[in-house]
């Protein structure tokens, strides 16, 4: 019993410092952070937040070991390990100075070299509110490409170490997204679960800002989620220029911009007309803004090396500024930090404000310049980042439920960081040079072959043996050393979802008949289909695998696995089928017709629904200018600009080869020499597979192309679509339209592109058609009916936002070959469901070990992490060791109150296998602070003003009148906490995610 | 008796900052600064002494203030307040870290910005040797163009503001002339009786450098001066790679090199192959020097704006450099200053060192690169820094003699800071930018306008009455207000010089007759000379005035002056006298002899002495390349690179006319559109005056031409020639020939020029023949019997060392007119003498103030500051208002050894007029110690090795075995300090110059 107390003890005190608890902590400096910290607002002048502040890109140019160094400066002169040490030097000198820092991966760097001297330097200035962690992310994530699983784990694992290393003072309140190039409405609903109490945009459309500026509506409330309805709503502002100086003030010791010289006696002298300068450009931004305090963002990419170069003419500008107030100025400088900035407003103005409830893509800066390029490029990193995800998911579980130990933690964060850097909306995006690409790819596969140790050293622990399982990363070309080369290996498929799944395993081999048996010794059926030529000759490929062996694994447990034990046949040659007579091809309830005049589908049918469609690959010439002025933008790694309408690949018949079994059927379709695809259906899933493979584009002598693969249906989709935003909610899409905006499009193909980071739909009032990707990608439907998804391209040029190289990747010597899958579907009330089920699977998808068959191990061939399964509408998003004894739970309801979807109450005790649930304490979505403690600021809101809008915007007094007609208070935020400590039942609503401290015991 | 005892012990303790003397301080923090600051010596090793340091010039591409601001960054991104700020931030974070600050200007215009924390701060770093000041001038000085006079200033107003601040710790040990282009014999005098244990280069001629590391002889000991003998020595070494860092190891934030990345798990982990590039670097330097210490600079210009990246880098190289050490590695890396290593090297090793006995001039950096050309570039600029020293110096006196007190120090040192900024070694050599030379210009005019309120206040005090006293700054083109647009005005004539004066005044007025009295009434002879046009039309003159007033004021006393009352006579015409017959044209002794068909003079006479001369103009062209290599150097604001023979500027005769009377002749020449003279004997003068006016100079197509005056005279010179060395001793020049090492002269011309900063001499067994100049300029003897000076240079082109600008300079919308002086005597035994006489006379010329006649106003017309003459050697050099109630007293024996000279003694006893000198303590020759406390370093020599190193020196060893038998020691240092407390009698041995801090007692 004492033990037992004792035990409670250390655990309440482990978890002790995301709380704020006054008993549980040892003494510590005085603390005067948040709010309170803020220098003051003076009433009756307009207070100026200036902002110092340093944009550090987690890798673009550089590497981000480069960029922490300072290394490799014929890319750029940026070393982050200056940025943080002239900073710290210079907020010591001044405590009215501020500075804000963002970007963790690289504090952490820098915080693990520093002695304990410079960190309690560092602690006072936190504690102080001297220096601020704002977002707090590992990186600052792009919003278009990213998953909001990958989203919430890239910020709690930032979150989580600022709260272990300066409990409350190191919380970030404000969402900072400054550079993304486009900002989903999931994030905002992110951000909103997270805590926090406002967010800052840097880029938004040229149109929607000007629209924006002239209607005096830069500041909003965004609604994040209608699931989740107000608790999803967050402040949001557009910064007036974007997170740069005001033209002229960049005070950067790389900047070539006017110091301030303020002796009098130099013949340098120019106070006055600095500060004229600068009351100018004041006078400008106060004319788009309510209220009376505006931000300053002072800082830009990498700023601040020398610190005391900005802050010298910080202090003199803001001094002299508000010398002004003698002669009857109106501004107020303070330094400040985006948090200070939003409280004022808060504290400032309870009128209401216009809600937003759209996102904010497609991003274009300008006429031509549609930011949707970068939705497809760099497919293969796109996939691999997904898979890294995949992987990093079974890693936390496994090590969760054996229970590995603080030992093992430093081999998990090294996925969980890669994790974290390819988030950053330089990495996922595509739109780095090719060298940091290459070091990103290089940085996730150390995290995965990290990772791969943990799985190991858990699935032994698990099972109690010492057998060495390996993974087949190179699944994607039908490769994997331990099936080719062993007669007899066992394969063990995990299942991260919290349900059991069925899966169709795929295994290269090198022999054309093998068995399978499970466990109990049941044999199951297997199938045999020859790897094609277009496989087989991918540039890299190195395998003697020559059939790809298939069998149906059958109810893997959730957060379990079961094992298989493979064995050749090498006499017989039973499995192999190729097709038979006829154009149609099914197993099961799926089928596929060809159309044998062209080589092509023309017809599925998914569970009795059929529909007409059509797929064919296509392609963009991509625009080729010098990008001197708005007209001559090229298409390049960050704008999509077709140069011309859609290209035929091939007028040719296609090639086409079928294989159709008992388990599968598939035909293998050859386009040209650099387009093939395989069509795939088989016995379980209600969907056919898009498998294709595309590469190494051709190169014109001057023109890049971007292919796109085109489904279409005969749907009366009536300009409507619908794609997801970060694969959470979906977003209903209009061609050639904006809700809350009037568009003027002058890129009609570019203009409609819309991230799709999941899925892609549409429908008419009899049937759907859903397509589901299995990495990010552009798309858009053009025309009613159709579903067109950029696949892959190549761009021989620059498009000139900064990147500086052609995007054209290129492998073993040749282009670039990239393949993966779409899976489609189709169906009418029940579609929603459907999706969501595949995408759940896909993206979590089953693991493969595999391990060479050894008679003289036994093992535990089967294991189930849960005592039962969760119900196909709660899913356990996370699953991780947290500090001390305890794990981070985090459960989902994956569907949307759209969807019609109902609660659920999910109860905890006696759920895990391994362990028991002793207790469950809520958090933010980040677990960085207790949910009873988080009292976001409130914003008045006077519910959608889409409508509004429409308006002619340009009368702007007009708008302004009614808009303050529109203004109602509403009620205040109510937290959703329904949650009961001593039940250890968890009520989920649609659309909800809760994240759970809990206690374990271990059985 | 009390008072008066207070009152000494008050003067001691306000000079007791210079002293040591526990008993009179208030208690400091903890010293622990000199060489007992310094890291330990590892013995058995090579000690590698890494320093720290910033090369911040005072003006160059940019202004002072520019460059202090860092504003203007088209030009170059630097700013000094910068580099002071975070070098602070960054010493404080590490004991172990060193660094250097040289340039007192940019030092003191930070510190009086600082607040009190950081000062003290800051005195804790110079207190424990963190922070060092080394050399300590208000700039770098240049060594070619510059006078000792305002060296020893500038060094003594940068040494006194150290020694307040920062008392014994920040007294600079070591000179740092790590940049100026080319080294002077006096300059390492000055040095030396600084008090100074060493000096250290960065540049000398390619080929003696070639030959200093062959023979392994880089580090020397240096006689600076025959006349002060040992006392003169000071051990000098020059660097291997100038002030520079190893190529690749600049860790700069604005430099390319690689950090060091010591991270074992970042991809960019180097730290092997960095530490591997460096030491391979050492095994090269230490080839070439001799002991186990070698010093490594460690920065560059305007370096460490960003301390900490240079910081954080070598402390890791440092590290991981002597962790080479457990593997057998010999380089042990210190961070350490110069004064550090030169003071290992002393306790290393007591052998003797090479002694060196001439200079470093020429400078050469490759085969056609002499930096010769700025021993004339910007002539105009160069003339009015010597008139700013000569104000300088009667502002300085008045100052003294008039008792001024505190309240008037800051206009006084305007100009002492101008001038210190005029040494530096890109502002009198004119190697800056125009915009940058303009603003030299401005600073000096400004630094001249506060004295000019300092000297009225004086002579108002002495006069006791309240006048307005102006002066007459555009003499040089016969332009001054008072006595162009006055009937009737007082001149008042200051001679700065320690004994009477006499002065042929030259005055610009409108009519053509004029009396002149004295304070006694008696009338005065006066002659008028017309002004001729090509005077009157010089750009930018402004004036009525179309004669000069020619009278003689005689007897102006030592430290003194006289006025006389100047009225026109408006009716009579009596004054002009236009030249008499014939071709010899004489006043007194001395006269000039014109050839009538040439237009040209052919013979002098003074004092019976006559020799045949004939003087003309020539040009130049500059050479013309693209300096992509060696051969195509365009000769530029450094380099003198004449493309082709001499050209003579015209084949016509000499238009002429002649004026003569009793005061003066002279004859005005015009030798074509850009180049007229004015030849002109006077009654009291020993010389002949060549009064030359050149410009605009004209643009051909392509290249620039450099004018030069040849006097040809047939003294058999034998190939040598004499030139001083700033303006202190000659030195003997052998034409295509170096005293120390073997030549080879690519460009026969620019290598046999040299700086002549006050005279140009030849010689033969009979006669001599000198010509002395008003400011410097190259000069040279090509031929014997000839003295050629460069008088103007245009350089179309840039020679490509970093001014990135064509010398071209203009004013008013045209090329620059410039107009001087050469003073030209001959003699034979006497002519020393005669030629210092001349230089005194000239360089601190007296001083003409005037004021409108006020019938009401009655002053003292006449004031002598000196009771009695000093003798014709002695010269008040400093005379100076000092801390308290104290002056600084200078005194010099004019004369070298060589002119045969004797000692003299000279009695500060009952001296000055206005005060008397109560105790006189004497110092080092910069003021900021007592001489008795100075106790330098004493370097071991063998004599002068001159012979030895004709030897071929490609033959390394066996010039090292005959150096090493050539070693023997000899006595030590001793220090001339004959000065006797009680008597105040002083003596002064030929060239030494004393430097007193004197108490006074006012009359």
């Amino acid at each position: 019993m004492q033990l037992l107390l004792f035990n409670l003890i250390l655990a309440a005190s482990l978890i002790g410092f995301i709380s704020t608890s006054p008993t549980s902590k040892p003494p510590l400096p005085e603390k005067n952070c948040g709010y309170k910290s803020c220098h003051p607002i003076k009433k009756g002048f307009i207070n100026v937040h200036i902002v110092p502040h340093t944009h550090d890109d987690v890798g673009w140019l550089k590497t981000v070991d480069q960029y922490y160094y300072g290394s490799n400066t014929k890319y750029q002169t940026a070393g982050v390990q200056y940025i943080l040490d002239t900073v710290v030097d210079s907020l010591r000198k001044d405590k009215n100075r501020r500075f804000i820092y963002v970007e963790t991966a690289f504090f952490w760097k820098w915080w693990i070299k520093q002695h304990d001297i410079v960190k309690s330097r560092v602690r006072k200035l936190v504690y102080n509110g001297q220096l601020e962690f704002i977002s707090g992310g590992w990186s600052m994530n792009d919003e278009a490409v990213t998953h909001y699983q990958s989203i919430i784990d890239q910020m709690t694992w930032g979150l989580r170490k600022l709260n272990e290393t300066f409990g409350e003072c190191g919380r970030p309140k404000i969402g900072w997204q400054i550079d993304p190039f486009g900002h989903s409405r999931e994030m905002a609903s992110i951000f909103a679960q997270l805590g926090f109490d406002g967010v800052l945009l840097g880029r938004i459309d040229y149109q929607e800002k000007r629209f924006r500026w002239q209607t005096r509506t830069p500041e909003m409330v965004w609604r994040g989620s209608d699931s989740l309805g107000e608790a999803s709503d967050i402040f949001t502002g557009v910064m007036y220029n974007t997170y740069s100086p005001p033209p002229g003030f960049c005070f950067d010791i790389l900047c070539g911009d006017e110091p301030v010289i303020d002796d009098k006696k130099s013949f340098e002298y120019n106070v006055d007309r600095r500060v004229a300068e600068f009351v100018a450009y004041l006078d400008n931004v106060t004319q788009v803004y309510t209220t009376n305090n505006v931000i300053i963002t002072m800082g830009d990419d990498f700023n601040y090396q020398d610190a005391e170069s900005w802050f010298v003419n910080l202090d003199k500008l803001i001094y002299y500024v508000n010398q002004l107030q003698l002669s009857g100025s109106k501004y107020n400088l303070i330094y400040s930090t985006p948090s200070c900035y939003v409280n004022a407003i808060h504290d400032e103005t309870k009128n209401n404000w216009i809600m937003k409830q759209d996102d904010f893509f497609p991003y274009a800066s300008d006429p031509h310049a549609f930011w949707t390029g970068y939705f497809t490029s760099r497919p293969a990193i796109k996939r691999f980042e997904r898979l890294g995800n995949n992987f990093l998911q079974v890693c936390k579980q496994l090590y969760a439920l054996a229970d590995l130990g603080p030992e093992d933690m430093v081999d998990l964060n090294a996925l969980r960081e890669a994790m974290g850097v390819m988030q950053h909306h330089d990495a996922i995006t595509g739109t780095e040079k090719q060298h940091v690409a290459s070091d990103y790819a290089r940085q996730l596969q150390r995290g995965m072959d990290e990772c791969e140790i943990i799985t190991n050293a858990a699935i032994r622990k698990l099972l109690e043996v010492n057998i060495e399982l390996k993974t087949c990363p190179l699944l994607n070309v039908s490769q994997c050393t331990t099936t080719t080369t062993n007669d007899g290996f066992v394969v063990t498929i995990y299942n991260p979802l919290s349900r059991p799944v069925d899966k169709v395993v795929r295994l290269p081999v090198k022999e054309d008949s093998y068995s399978v048996n499970d466990l109990q010794g049941t044999e199951y059926k297997t199938q045999i289909i020859p790897i094609p030529d277009f496989i087989k000759n991918i540039p890299g490929r190195s395998s003697q695998a020559k059939n790809e062996l298939i069998f149906i694994a059958r109810g893997i447990p959730a957060l379990g696995w079961k094992s298989y034990r493979v064995m050749v046949y090498r006499k017989t040659n039973k499995n192999i089928i190729v097709s038979k007579k006829g154009n149609k091809h099914s197993v099961k309830n799926t089928a596929f017709i060809i159309d044998p005049n062209t080589g092509l589908i023309n017809s599925l049918t998914i569970k009795n629904v059929s529909i007409d469609l059509s797929q064919n690959f296509f392609y963009y010439n991509g625009f080729v200018g010098d990008n001197s002025k708005f007209e001559n933008r090229s298409s390049g790694a960050y704008i999509f600009r077709p140069d011309g309408p859609l290209q035929k690949i091939t007028n040719k018949k296609v090639d086409y080869k079928v294989y159709e079994g008992e388990l599968v059927a598939e035909i293998h379709q050859t386009f040209n020499e650099y387009i093939s695809q395989i069509i795939r259906v088989n016995a379980i899933d209600d969907y056919v597979e898009f498998d294709w493979i595309i590469g190494p584009l051709p190169h014109s002598d001057r023109n890049g192309i971007e292919v796109v693969t085109k489904y279409q249906s005969d749907l009366k989709s009536n300009s409507v679509f619908y794609t997801d935003s970060n694969g959470k909610q979906m977003l209903k899409r209009v061609r050639n339209f904006r809700p809350s905006w009037k568009v003027n499009l002058s890129e009609p193909v570019a203009g409609n592109y819309y991230p799709v980071t999941t899925q892609i739909s549409i429908k008419d009032t009899e049937n759907g058609l859903a397509v589901l990707v299995d990495r990010a990608q552009g798309g858009t439907s053009l025309k009613d009916g159709e579903i067109e998804l950029m696949l892959h391209r190549n761009c021989l040029h620059d498009d000139s936002f900064g990147v500086g190289e052609a995007l054209n990747e290129t492998a073993f010597g040749r282009g670039l070959v990239v393949r993966g899958s779409h899976y489609i579907t189709v169906g009418n009330n029940g579609l929603a469901a459907l999706t969501k089920d595949i995408v759940q699977r896909r993206l979590l998808d089953t693991w493969t070990f595999v391990v060479p068959v050894d008679e003289k191990v036994k093992y535990n061939m089967e294991f189930a992490g849960l005592k039962r399964p969760l119900p196909k509408s709660v899913q356990i998003l996370t699953l991780e060791p947290w500090t001390g004894f305890d794990f981070l739970l985090r459960l989902e309801h994956v569907f949307e109150k759209s969807d019609q979807s109902q609660p659920v109450v999910v109860a905890l005790a006696d759920l895990f296998t391994s362990f028991e649930i002793i207790s469950a304490q809520e958090t933010t979505l980040g677990g960085n602070q207790w949910l009873k403690d988080n009292h976001r600021l409130h914003f008045n809101t006077n519910g959608t003003v889409e409508d509004l809008l429409y308006q002619d915007y340009n009368i702007v007094t007009d708008y302004e009148t009614e808009t303050h007609l529109l203004r109602n208070s509403i009620k205040r935020h109510t937290v959703i906490n329904a949650f009961d400590d001593d039940s250890l039942n968890v009520s989920l609503s649609p659309g909800q995610i809760r994240t759970f401290i809990i206690q374990i015991k271990k059985y």
